[in-house]
């Protein structure tokens, strides 16, 4: 792999100042140590020039020069990854697009938005649903930017009824190795022309391509919706009844699960009560339609078979305010576990669904088996878990120690029951390794070969995924 | 482009009736015809051997010994292509999977359907039903092998609301030109484990590797269902009500539309009478789900709309009986065009919803400008139009050029308006050029990258897509 890269030297900076204006060219000292890791903090290295980027033929000329100049390149949105994936390992150029946030074009015929990478998660429900549409994806993570949402395919709570962001991704406007641009996709409903490269760059982490622009496509608004908070006396039988759930027939918007230990740190850390805490686990499920009678028929039937299989009772939340109150809660989990605990690395297999009740139980066996703590949470419904594991007071040696020993136990388990490394997080540089022992060899050589394909010099964020 | 290809000779026909017994392995003139061509015809050539493979490991020997000799493969389901992709443009080994049959596993708790890609599309349905499973995509040939679905991305006419083949693939098991054995993706809801090969298999026509195994997704089966037929004073004002009929918020599970022309040529071909053939264009429109209040609710406002957008009347369909009767017209369509001409070449190019209604009318003002007949029927609600070019009497010399001159103006006006050459039909052979012309140099050059990537020998396919 080239990692024989050139190094920033004025000349470089006043290439970039000449593009960008100064004051959006950060070098050195200049660059805060936020851009040096992500969210999680693991893996951690500073880019030697931070660029604000502005527009498309920013990028494409900065990515032209460095194409010329051997220069590596890290795009990165608002840096609330998990896996080291907008780290700029190798230094470089960081294209920092949190600036190119600008609404593009809400198309009401089409049912598509057109939007630039920087926008937040948060602020794309705002703007369309005014107009009656919705954009399903919702990953928990409403501060991450939409281009940081695409290049991981990031999933989120409503998965199992809608899918993910790349069930979403209409057409990308993409910057290569070489400063060219390219229109992938359309903005059109089904394309069997050609191979799938608008599929390819979604989740491929900046690897292969920058993206500058993105259209997304929208479904009408769900007019009602409403969430149940179910109570079970174990996680078991909460994870258990998931399947059953699903197969009633009528598919929730959302399923997640959460354990009592978890629902009192996030009320520890809101101060804010949540509706109940008295169970050991919960599942919290929302039905979403175009009509109450239609969401009234499907959640009726899953309240009563959960009822059946030993929930202790189900708690409907029909008003905004209330289905905000537990929502909020849920949101704040991550957060509050992290609050707990001096730091935490995660896990976050998909496992077939059959197998979401034994995978969550062995992850929680792992606390006793490796002396430390353990919380999870997740998509019960779409199979994604969730695991975080806490350091508290382990020392520099330990720590890693017993990450790589549980993570060991985790991934292996994970593979055994048909699952996959990264259900929405990605691999990033944290769990290239777990995706290499994953696959075949002649899977990640075709992987391989579509980097070498697209990014010969190996610029596009180099070290990530099978870098 | 390697073409120099070993040609069979008796040694390899030994070889391939070791592995699949002798009475599976034709050769030379015992081959039928049939399997010069696929549906339209337009491109013939004959496959040296052709082998009735029955299991992967037949596959994947026959692709290791094709590897070693260096003999072009070309993979075929029930051969109802319409651009020549099943057809073996360099001769060697056509493999024929549709003995290769069989469904595996249906997983009603993961809601998934393993089957062998020869399975026909028609049969899938019968399978999965009686367990109150749905396998939403629905193109109108029925059989054709969910193989040859899959390799093109079939769309189908449930597609305004369910999606095209490759939302429903969940993994598949894929041979490689070596002739190794991987899989890709897996019985999980979410996947961001690197790059999606999964998608990139799903459309790529047979050229980027052998599918010998799927895993569809299934979702719980819709209880109630509703056509509308709609007959409107003329083609326009009937496809310009389809993005309003979008737009009213309950989206249908498909929209088509057709022209009195093409029904009158339905019934005759089915000695049958359509509901009404009284107006010059109608919209057909179907609703599910899993309640009747909840269709109720939906067709309501969109009949409502249709008047209100001129519609003469609104038909409404909630038998099965009245319903079969509708889509049985619809689904001789195209057999019923065939009928009425001597020969026909097609184009499947999808436009932005908004521009359906111009690129309709501009395909009919074709017929004066070029003087022969263009029949066109299709799916509106996704844009994707069907648009036949009849040969009725022209010589074989007028013919091709007449072909040519449509072709040009259609892609050409496709491409104007936002549109991509293929919705669901795919490249194969016929739209090679099209594909090319429609495309950024620099987008080939990455689809040509990911073939040499896959098939560094020129072997799966040669000729197709992009070769």
């Amino acid at each position: 792999m080239n990692t024989a890269y050139k190094k920033i030297d004025l000349q470089d900076i006043e290439f970039l100042r000449s593009v960008c204006t100064a004051e959006r060219v950060l070098y050195g000292e200049n660059i805060s140590e936020d851009y040096w890791h992500d969210e999680l903090g693991g893996v951690k290295n500073p880019p030697e020039v931070l660029v604000r980027v502005l527009s498309t033929e920013e990028v494409s000329r900065i990515m032209a020069y460095a194409w010329e100049k051997n220069i590596p390149v890290t795009p990165r949105g608002s840096g609330t990854g998990l896996v080291g994936a907008s780290v700029a390992l190798y230094g470089g150029i960081m294209l920092d697009f949190s600036a190119m946030n600008h609404f593009l074009e809400l198309d009401e015929i089409n049912m598509t938005l057109t939007l630039e990478p920087g926008v937040l998660l948060m602020d794309i429900a705002k703007y369309v649903e005014p107009h009656n549409l919705f954009y399903p994806p919702d990953p928990g993570e409403k501060t991450a930017t939409i281009g940081g949402n695409v290049n991981t395919n990031a999933g989120g709570m409503r998965a199992v009824k809608y899918g993910v962001t790349r069930d979403y991704v209409r057409s990308l406007e993409v910057v290569l190795p070489d400063g060219k641009v390219i229109e992938v996709g359309g903005k059109v409903v089904k394309n069997s022309s050609g191979y799938d490269l608008k599929g390819l760059f979604v989740g491929s982490e900046g690897t292969l391509g920058v993206i500058t622009k993105i259209v997304l496509r929208l479904i009408p608004l769900p007019k009602n919706k409403i969430s149940l908070l179910v109570p079970f006396p174990d996680l078991n039988s909460a994870i258990s009844a998931v399947p059953e759930v699903i197969k009633a027939g009528s598919t929730p918007t959302a399923v997640e699960f959460m354990e009592r230990e978890v629902i009192l740190a996030a009320e520890e850390f809101l101060n804010r009560k949540f509706p109940d805490n008295s169970a050991d686990a919960y599942l919290l499920l929302t039905f979403d339609g175009m009509s109450q009678t239609e969401i009234d028929l499907a959640y009726r039937k899953v309240a009563d078979r959960c009822l059946e299989l030993g929930a202790k009772d189900v708690f409907i939340s029909d008003t905004d305010e209330r289905n905000e109150s537990i929502w909020k809660a849920r949101g704040a989990f991550l957060e509050a576990i992290k609050a707990s605990t001096t730091e935490m690395d995660e896990c976050d297999v998909v496992v077939p669904r059959i197998h979401i009740a034994e995978f969550v139980t062995y992850a929680a066996s792992l606390q006793k088996k490796h002396n430390l703590r353990i919380r999870s949470f997740g998509h019960a419904g779409d199979g994604n878990l969730h695991i975080y594991i806490l350091r508290d007071e382990l020392d520099e040696k330990a720590w890693p120690k017993a990450l790589e020993a549980v993570f060991a136990d985790l991934y292996e388990r994970a593979h055994e029951l048909g699952g996959q490394v990264s259900g929405e997080h990605g691999i990033g540089y944290a769990k290239k390794g777990f995706l290499a022992e994953s696959l075949a060899p002649e899977t990640i050589a075709l992987m391989k070969g579509i980097k070498a394909a697209f990014d010969p010099k190996n610029l596009l964020n180099p070290g990530k995924v099978i870098g």
